[in-house]
């Protein structure tokens, strides 16, 4: 039996050896940052990506960026640029968001929990807020009343079917995520329509899936369900956020996701709903899916040591920058990230080695016995697929090592 | 068969109903902080630890606080005017010790991969290094070379043995930390005493253990390996850092740990050394045991919902706060740590809940199905055992969300 390997990586080309990015070697790249650790995010790459959708999926669908994947404002200001609109989850994301100078209506804030002072700053804003619970639509109304501006609504809803084979189930069953779909109905009828303005639903059933049929029943089941929870109120849906869940591979024996057949799908759906929801935009919203591929987290090798016939590759870099990547986060079993030596890319031989953190715990391990090219002082391991939930999402300050930086080329 | 428990959590008082630490309830402390989420160390407890531990081992063991279980400089402080010693992680995490005034020669910097630069830093302070790797000598010689200082080593050991039981094996088998006990007297051989002082040995086989007999084995491996290692240089033996390993309970089913046995090996086993190897001062590191226990995390309830018969209990604080709490960093199945209501410390009934964070994200749990008193907005919920490897070791940027405060009591 082979062992499953990692989808060949395609999207940073090389040149005499070297990963190259905006047209650089990875050696001047780094240079150019003044030190190592650092995040290289790639603008081509997330611009083919979006490309890539818009050619595969309907002109009349939005396609959104979610912040959270990647909330570094240069990338948010390129992603503006070339979407059609921003998901943010918290406050501080809304801000980076409507710095860019978008349309505040084309910024969705969702999130369970929002405060009373976060909803004010997204009332007055103009955001559109999805609402997580009976209560927050309450404190909603409240706020709009004594702002006497009209805030821009629509029910988050846990639908009542699942999203099979995701890497994160967000929906179906008990969740803390929105509302579930029995409530919807009577909640709309609830809502003063002189007070607040209500948008339509965003309905999201899990994220990180690589499987199309999956992610075809996921939107064809989020479609009816709308059409279900709109009967009475067609005509008052302006948007429906249906969420993303498309993956990219990280992982040993996973494959990129075909586009092909949910773009089929999504064609015929978004007809139907076309008729039944006339004044419906629908949305799609991406994050990892987006800027995932477009990111490399780059450490430099600082030791080399053998113990007990086994080869440790020590670097500057490690968990406290990648959590995920360290396996650390949502994996239950540990599996390495495609890695490679971002100046060695045309090595002739391999040899088998563990590349680790400097942080004093086994945990801080970036590769786990790993066939690699032969390595040396200053070699510059690139981690693949770091483009989304990184930086942000890693304890940064865990032993108080170096911050790493980031670049956007 | 019953479930397993929780240990009680004794370490806090209440009074009327509420968590008392410092004298003064959770309600006026989280006025005085001003702002939820917070970290609330209570420095009697720390003092409380240590004292104990003086009570139970021999007076010649000196007790070494190792600032990366919580490197808040408060506490960092405190632990330095009540231990004997500091260990630290990192250059950021040695000028924390260096600015508790403690001399120079009481803080030991471990960890892989030091950069020249950050050994030129360690060598100018003064502090001991415990070198991991034969390159690391040699950039240590000859940095003390051009240094004209002679720099104070010890040799990290990766024994030849593995500690049981431990939540962390960090020594034993191949390991990137340390040096193959093998490779040690040739390495002692080859240390130039004219350029640098040679100290002895750092042997740390694992952390958080919860069993004595586990440690006693340890123990006595460990000072077993340092006088085979030690052969024919035993009176330049004149630092032992024996590591820790002692652990506290967290999950359902684990009792403190019970020292009375480990205290009488540890007597006998000093006795052993002072006649093996005469001059060397014995130190044991301890981390988590010291403050682990000294710690609160405290998030206000936000919203509370209803969802398919479930209750959930949304908090502003989570996951991006406290990892660990959230069972995402090192743990394999996921089990709730300790948590109470701190302002309803006495409720006459329980109900079951789970209670979550703000984040966007399955992960974002604080405590999975527990009884709890019946909760209202504004209550303050705390996660016991957040002394440690709590702010310092979470994602706190993760979604753009605001950060937690910390407060020594």
């Amino acid at each position: 039996m082979n062992k499953p390997k990692h989808a060949p990586m395609t999207q940073f080309s090389s040149h005499e050896g070297e990963l190259v990015s905006g047209g650089q070697p990875i050696s001047r790249i780094a240079a150019r940052v003044g030190s190592t650790p650092f995040y290289l995010y790639d603008r081509s790459i997330m611009t083919r990506k979006v490309a890539e959708l818009r050619r595969y999926f309907p002109d009349s669908l939005h396609l959104h960026y979610a912040i959270k994947a990647n909330s570094m404002p240069a990338v948010v200001n390129h992603m503006a640029a070339i979407t059609d609109g921003l998901d943010v989850a918290s406050v501080a994301e809304m801000h980076v968001a409507l710095d860019t100078g978008i349309p505040a209506e084309l910024i969705s804030f969702a999130g369970p929990g929002k405060t009373r002072e976060e909803l004010r700053s997204a009332i007055a804003a103009g955001v559109i807020i999805n609402v997580e619970s009976p209560l927050e639509l309450d404190r909603i109304i409240h706020i709009s009343e004594a702002l006497s501006i009209k805030a821009l609504v629509a029910l988050r809803v846990n639908p009542d079917f699942e999203l099979k084979s995701s890497g994160m189930r967000m929906g179906g069953g008990a969740k803390p995520f929105g509302i579930d779909a029995e409530q919807i109905p009577a909640l709309i009828k609830s809502i003063p329509s002189n007070l607040v303005t209500f948008k339509g639903f965003h309905i999201f059933s899990g994220s990180q899936n690589l499987k199309p049929e999956s992610i075809i029943e996921a939107q064809t089941k989020t479609l009816e369900l709308a059409y279900r929870l709109a009967e009475g109120v067609e005509n008052d849906i302006t948007w429906l956020n249906i969420g993303g869940g498309l993956g990219i591979p990280y992982f040993p024996g996973e494959q990129p996701l075909e586009l092909e057949t949910i773009a089929t799908n999504l064609e015929q759906q978004l007809a139907i709903c076309k008729n039944k929801l006339p004044n419906a935009q629908v949305v799609m919203e991406l994050g990892r899916y987006l800027v995932g591929e477009a990111g490399l987290y780059i450490a430099e090798v600082t030791d080399i040591k053998e113990s007990r016939g086994e080869t440790f590759v020590i670097t500057n870099g490690g968990l406290h920058h990648h959590l995920s990547a360290s396996g650390n986060f949502g994996q239950v079993i540990r599996k390495n990230y495609p890695v490679c030596v971002a100046n060695k890319m045309e090595a002739d031989t391999l040899h088998k080695v563990s590349v680790v953190g400097p942080l004093c715990t086994p945990l801080d391990i970036i590769a786990d016995k790993l066939e690699l090219a032969p390595l040396e002082i200053g070699d510059l391991i690139a981690v693949y697929q770091s483009g989304a939930y990184g930086f942000t999402a890693s304890p940064r300050d865990f032993l108080s090592q170096p911050q790493p930086k980031q670049i956007l080329i």
